[in-house]
């Protein structure tokens, strides 16, 4: 929770305090990039909180009162939420649209990169590369906070970004709609240059530590790895996401 | 400047203070990493540094003497170097004893990449691709501290690392050794998808702001861009590394 002792750095963040204020702001159509409540809170305004986040499927942090007296000193009422600088968008409407511009649909996944640094400059890679959406999962990946936006040099501007509470949903949706899924792992003996990435495709990049789901990896289509060589055997994952990300590319302008 | 301001970041960077004691380090065979010298500094003993430094081909920077008090208390005699947390190795020696192993040789030239985290990542996916050696100028390049060493997951103290007064002339030696130079720049038409990697090869990438020197473009072999889309077209020079890099593996594993 690192976050939390460091309260100066959200300045630049968009945050909301108090319950009536964050029902409006979900109202208003406020993209919630993280929400706190405070643990054991109760009362009708906080009743109608709670339906208004099972509704919109947001999800939020318990946490004791002393983390959110750390984070401000306004009246927070037990309730504080970051607005997400961007707006995100539904896989399920840009996979049509990428279709009817006519293009050959390169989407990026990232199952649980939850270094901000990292993730922002994969960002940077995807839109410099022409990637036409990343997909996050709701729980679990870095907060999309100033710091990101400045590693990623403005690109998570540019680029769409999906959040989904279920990353294996995403990936069945888009098998469904004709995108073969590559995993990037070092679980195989076949290379990045086996894939054909002139199809449809879904890369997904695992956390540096624990890599790619287990349940991902079963549902992929094609598993892949960077060759490596020597005594150190593991890329900064941020280099990973460019090494397979233009091979897909080398593959598409070479065609 | 910065790192003066921050003497705790250098306490595991070896310190040598006070003339006698850099002569003596020198004299011991331990490389430099930077030497900080009190701007006016005269005296016998001071003379006798510079001869050695001469000898050594040596550089060093001339400062304030308040420059020298916040880096340390000690009575430093207005002369503190960093001892390098790697040995050095000279390209003449590499090259040969790459082609005696019988490898075809890839080696990666840093052209004025100053940023220390961006040096780290890049020696770090160096590593891992089984590239022989960096090259960097003796000045204007990332100094190689404890912060170089842990972004390069400790990869600097694997890969050899050649430093030279001028890349001019290393490129001249590797051309002479039958090596091909490709620079990496946007300031070309050709891609990197072009070049022939599986021939001995060096590659050279710049500074992310200035790119590479006039005189390294002009005496290269090959110009080589990275495909770039969309409205951001500025890779971080790590993941650009990494990729043109991987593209000389790909060449090399597939052949």
């Amino acid at each position: 929770m690192r976050q939390f002792s460091k309260p100066i750095k959200r300045e630049s963040n968009q945050m909301v305090f108090g319950i009536r204020a964050v029902i409006e702001a979900i109202d208003s159509g406020k993209e919630i990039e993280s929400l706190f409540i405070q643990r054991g809170l109760t009362g009708e305004l906080f009743k109608e909180l709670k339906d208004v986040l099972r509704n919109r499927n947001i999800s939020y942090q318990q946490v004791p009162i002393e983390k959110l007296d750390r984070i401000t000193r306004k009246n927070h009422q037990g309730v504080i939420a970051v607005i997400s600088p961007i707006t995100y968008q539904k896989i399920e409407d840009v996979i049509p649209t990428i279709y009817e511009e006519g293009k050959v649909p390169l989407i990026l996944i990232l199952d649980g990169i939850t270094d901000v640094r990292n993730f922002g400059a994969i960002a940077r890679t995807a839109a410099c590369a022409g990637v036409d959406a990343l997909v996050v999962p709701t729980k679990g990946s870095a907060e999309i906070n100033p710091d990101a936006i400045k590693t990623s040099a403005g690109a998570l501007y540019k680029i769409a970004v999906c959040r989904h509470e279920s990353l294996t949903q995403v990936i069945k949706f888009l098998q469904e709609s004709g995108l073969q899924v590559v995993a990037c792992t070092e679980k195989t003996g076949d290379t990045i240059y086996k894939p054909d990435f002139k199809s449809p495709t879904a890369i997904v990049m695992g956390a540096e530590d624990t890599g790619i789901s287990d349940s991902i990896i079963r549902n992929a289509d094609y598993l892949a790895k960077i060759p490596m060589f020597g005594d150190i055997a593991s890329l900064n994952v941020s280099v990973s996401a460019g090494v397979i990300i233009y091979e897909a590319i080398r593959q598409r302008v070479n065609q």
